[in-house]
């Protein structure tokens, strides 16, 4: 039952040794090749049977994968995506959050379970380039997320400065003037690397508006609860925003619910950009605007990154890989009036 | 650094011995002695270190767990309790998703990865009583979720007819009268197994209020899309709600969507209970009212019944566990006026 390597070499033209070669993730196929060869794969539903491998390479067969936190739909969609992409290529995937506590991060890089992972995807919020340091064995890590690494590591993230100078850019050319920024880190050590809110402020500067201290709210985590109280500190204290960038879409609702409780109108009143798009921002009431990042991309790319590792080239020069970002106009931006 | 087990007895005022019987979770402890110990732990942040002993029992210290979707953030958010409640037990989570199709879940049931596995807590959707006879190897298998199996396995859920009767029972209480249900399995022969929708109606029989056919919506999945788009069937149909009970907290969202785009006022026109009490109900723009299960029972319940059987009581009897729930009334439920 179900279809053999030979089957897919028969349709896709090709030899069985080209088609292990693609399921294998080896370099040196070219895009061409692998295209027609995983629309072979496709077709007849073909599925690899690499565990019995798998297990004559020393190897099990898992991927550990550590996210900040699964509450965040963000991380569960992309843990999703992630389970996806490893399925296809045989691996299966330990999941693991940190709650994005340095001692936690530390723990799972230095390979906590070290025993049964063949290799480690990583989301990191806390952990210092510092940590990376030493890292014992040779099982691949490939690092998510916005921070960058002075490290000898693959980094999969999306160009964050330029998806938040999109966001402004969206405000901006709908007139708003005053955009606040929720969600920056309280230490002013890492604003530096803290590239959405730099992107924020680049962006503010070349349209020649205001970026001054009372228009950001730092916030100790990003959750739903606090987007709401970051957004009603700045109301507090007066801040008067007619936009808001939010760090992330749970902040964004966040921030929302609590704009609508105190009566203005979103987006009349006050327009507002969350930064994810996971599916609830879709179907809220105020349907939210928002910069989209391309989680298929980055859960694909990261396991192939560790697969390749893994299978026949682990010398592969680190990589900056950044996948491809849109923003999502919806409900929850629209021009000044008045 | 760090607290030992004597550390841990010493501040208990017990003995090592009952110490390492908490920790190993083996029965005959009571309740009492568990908890006084368990202050310890907190008190000292003592983390057992059962890693090497897990492989000097040739197990590998992982559990496996499997939900349809992590897309739905009630299963992200049981994975995060039964991940946390795991490593209270040094245990680790292999999680994998199901999409819900009987496939899937008979391969996982069967012991997919078993050489990596110490026991499994699955979530089914499709999978039907006989996929469990013949189950190979003994590592502890639990089930979770609505669908009840005839089968040897320990089974946590919360009442699920219960549950829905309280729901029906507050809308009701409401003066509501036609009150719908959206998300009905659409294959009839499932329907004695559909434990919420027999719970919608017995008691809108035991309130005296109609249950027919045209208010009630079948959809093949459960997500918010399925939602909208079974409100929109409703009432394209005429049936004229003045309530919705719905499979859970995404259809309701869904369904608020839908109902808000046809100008009807969310709770005043149509009142929605959901079920799950997901976090983003909390922060809709209509907070929904909703079942909400103990979802950290659920997953302590699951870790405790696993490592119990791997720890020294593997032939403990298998056992329906019923934790408990509450209704949690916001905003989208409200008396009738007029």
């Amino acid at each position: 039952m179900g279809a053999s390597l030979k089957d897919v070499a028969q349709l896709a033209g090709v030899s069985v040794k080209t088609v292990s070669n693609v399921v294998n993730n080896y370099p040196h196929v070219t895009p061409a090749m692998r295209e027609r060869v995983q629309r072979a794969i496709d077709e007849l539903g073909y599925r690899p049977n690499l565990t019995a491998r798998h297990l004559r390479k020393g190897r099990t067969g898992i991927i550990a994968l550590a996210v900040p936190e699964l509450g965040n739909p963000y991380f569960a969609e992309l843990a999703g995506a992630v389970i996806d992409a490893a399925a296809r290529h045989d691996y299966t995937v330990l999941l693991d959050h940190t709650a994005g506590l340095r001692e936690k991060e530390v723990l799972v890089s230095q390979g906590f379970r070290a025993h049964v992972i063949d290799g480690l995807i990583l989301s990191p919020i806390e952990l210092e380039a510092d940590d990376l340091l030493g890292r014992p064995g040779d099982a691949p890590l490939v690092l998510l997320g916005e921070r960058e690494y002075d490290a000898p590591y693959d980094h999969i993230a999306i160009d964050n400065v330029a998806a938040a100078r999109t966001a402004i850019r969206h405000l901006a050319g709908f007139g708003r003037r005053r955009i606040a920024f929720l969600g920056a880190r309280r230490e002013m050590a890492r604003q530096p690397a803290h590239l959405r809110l730099r992107g924020w402020r680049e962006e503010l500067t070349a349209a020649g508006l205001p970026h001054d201290d009372s228009l950001v709210a730092a916030t100790d985590a990003y959750g739903r609860w606090d987007g709401a109280a970051a957004m009603n500190a700045l109301l507090d204290r007066g801040a008067e925003p007619d936009a808001v960038f939010a760090y992330n879409d749970l902040m964004a609702l966040g921030a929302i619910r609590a704009l609508v409780e105190r009566g203005l109108r979103v987006p009349q009143d006050v327009s507002v950009v969350g930064f994810d798009d996971v599916e609830e921002g879709r179907f809220s009431t105020v349907a939210l605007t928002t910069v989209s990042p391309d989680k298929q991309a980055i859960a694909r790319l990261a396991v192939e990154r560790v697969v390749a590792r893994l299978s026949g080239a682990p010398q592969l020069q680190p990589e900056r890989i950044h996948p491809g970002y849109t923003l999502v106009a919806r409900e929850s931006t629209a021009p000044r009036t008045g």
